[in-house]
């Protein structure tokens, strides 16, 4: 599989040869549990199945007398029948009495119907007086009560593994007192930059320098994602330099190295990748932008040669590296979201490459359109009026204004 | 405004007005400054302004030769026009030399173009030879490069007061050499059950105990927003037991109880705020499920006293808590994302109430289609495939099969 690194061109491959190449390459990770409180946004590492049943016990929804429904049949308010009373249960409690024909209990609401009773009777409906109460309608059987396990049953597949965990999770979690969570560990993610050209946020740019970008980028996105990230610095164009920063990170699981990976002069990321004994699976892919792409293997683990500009780096990264770190991350959820929508113009594009286009999108009424944002790849303020990207698929010269396109929803 | 607790009825007020009462208490927290690297999601506290030009100098997109438009005038493969080379920049590096009628400098992809030049050629059109280059194709002005302060302009508002801070945000701070973000500081949320059956999930439920739900449902939601939570346990049916548990949380600011604010033997949340010095603003609005909210003040801090159902707690709560919780953290975007679509059953409601029934959405092709889900509301289940709710009006006794609808999204 592994070939030699051309320095003179790129040899592409497909953007589906490449998808299935890096797809061959997803391991798990472990698991670990974690407490109730801290798996919100977790994946879960195995499916959970009910240990109970829901509600534990036969409960009021009202406060009323639990009773038997035969015993109202024929009741109205200028014919009530009368039931007596014989004790009431409150909630928390566990009856100590049961209701048999003739009889009702006090209950509120929440509380444990006692056996005997089918159905409660809201207060509303009722006069109590002394011992003997009022009925005042007729109840159906059930009525007022959610039964034992009517709403999950024991053995009950709650939650499929793979399922990221939400906040409405963490309440049926609670429900069932699940409180030790089996969640995949957090994929680790080496990030750097290369580039002789990159200084830190905190220096000064100008000069011929400029402030790396990707590596905020790419942490933000990989820490928003479920990731760990790991950071060891910015590379210099130099083959030792980048083969020194990934051997500081050699545990991570995910490499994403930025920059340096064109044809031409700087080439680095390439050698330093045969250097520190990796190998490369591809190199160049037919799309654009991004078209230097590369993937390959170092101790093992996947490494993404990644363009150096933002707006590339970031557009192979949500393309190719997110689905693959989320399927390493466990999730069954993969794809990113969605939406269809109307062009607004023309995006022309050439036969024989995959092309992503950044766009925006502007709802109107029910319909929804989209607009492309065509702007030279270095200008990167393009990032916070895009919501996502089109891709004009390799067979086709670009789409027309009016065509139905999907959009690509970027993480925010 | 305060009014004493009637125990025997609740004097209802509108949704409307809750708001209003709701909304008058919003007051701003104090400021924070984060690293880059612990901003994202957080809320900014002021406008940022651009202390810079992007690019910060006049950049090349492509490997190729800086030189003068003017001089690849009627160039063509068979009619090379010959500039001279007077050296090269490379990426990082401040040019020390200067482009003049019939010269030429060799740039790499995102070096300084020096001064003199206003374009720069694409290598592939062009033939090296020794001290010279055959240009072979006409550039104009402006190709390839990327102006000092054409993506954004020094003083440019880059971001306003208000925004919470995305990845792709994260991308522009770096650029800009913004490592120090002005941020809000996180609400903190008070969050306590109340009920003599609620015990903690790590506890045995049934024999008419139920687990706390709301608590990790409120913990997991706020805490997802941006919220710090603050938990000081369950508190029994009594007053004494509210105000002790609240005694300890006394530095929050937001208070939410849930539980024992209906009417009826179990309203201890209404007196146990009055008994902490606090006082009621409202208690009971024109809504359904949520009918017995109460709305107060706490050591001048918002109070909330929500529903005991987990069902009935969680729509309150995001109908009246989140947009007030999202207004003191800061947020300027504080409605729920909400989507349109129709309706496939009937929702009857009465009038004269503000009813929120929860729904699923249903995408077919480009339509978006509404199924309410009718369900008990001890059934927690619903928690799981409900995606949001819609509201019934109150002039309104509920809507028609095919009727358009705003569907009002959960947080997931």
């Amino acid at each position: 599989m592994g070939h030699k690194v051309k320095l003179d061109f790129l040899t592409t491959v497909s953007p589906k040869y490449a998808r299935e190449i890096i797809d061959s390459y997803v391991t798990p990770l472990g698991f670990e549990s974690l407490s109730i409180k801290s798996c919100l946004g977790r994946v879960l590492a195995s499916d959970l199945i009910s240990p109970e049943d829901l509600p534990y016990f036969d409960r009021s929804l009202v406060d009323g007398y639990a009773m038997r429904s035969k015993d109202s049949q024929g009741a109205s308010e200028t014919n009530p029948l009368v039931l007596w009373k014989k004790g009431s249960v409150r909630v928390g409690e566990l009856p100590k009495i049961s209701v048999s024909e003739g009889e009702c209990v006090y209950v509120s609401t929440g509380a444990y119907v006692p056996s005997g009773a089918d159905s409660v009777i809201m207060q509303e409906f009722t006069r109590e007086m002394g011992d003997v109460v009022e009925i005042m309608k007729p109840v159906y059987k059930g009525e007022n009560i959610v039964r034992m396990g009517e709403d999950i049953k024991k053995g009950d597949i709650i939650f499929k593994k793979g399922k990221r965990i939400t906040v409405h999770d963490i309440g049926i979690f609670a429900a069932l007192g699940l409180t030790k969570i089996p969640v995949f560990k957090k994929p680790k993610v080496a990030i750097i930059s290369t580039g002789d050209e990159i200084v830190s946020p905190d220096e000064k740019a100008g000069s011929g320098k400029i402030r790396d970008i990707n590596g905020y980028l790419l942490d933000g996105l990989f820490t928003k994602l479920g990731g760990e990230t790991v950071t060891p610095g910015i590379a210099k164009d130099e083959i030792e330099d980048v083969v020194n920063k990934l051997s500081l990170v050699k545990d991570c699981d995910i490499f994403c190295v930025s920059g340096g990976s064109s044809k031409g002069e700087r080439d680095v990321i390439a050698k330093a990748l045969e250097k520190s004994g990796g190998r490369i699976l591809f190199h160049g892919v037919n799309i654009r932008p991004g078209k230097p792409f590369l993937f390959g293997l170092i101790w093992d683990k996947p490494f993404f040669g990644l363009p150096g500009h933002p707006l590339s780096c970031l557009i192979v990264t949500y393309r190719f590296v997110v689905p693959f770190f989320l399927k390493v991350a466990g999730c069954s959820e993969t794809s990113p979201k969605t939406l269809k929508g109307v062009l607004i113009t023309n995006v022309p594009s050439s036969q024989g490459i995959e092309e992503y286009v950044n766009v925006r999108i502007i709802p109107k009424g029910r319909e929804i359109f989209v607009e492309p944002i065509f702007a030279k790849s270095a200008v990167i303020s393009v990032l916070t009026f895009s919501c996502g990207y089109i891709v004009v698929d390799e067979n086709r010269e670009g789409y027309e204004k009016g065509e139905e396109v999907d959009v690509y929803f970027y993480e925010s």
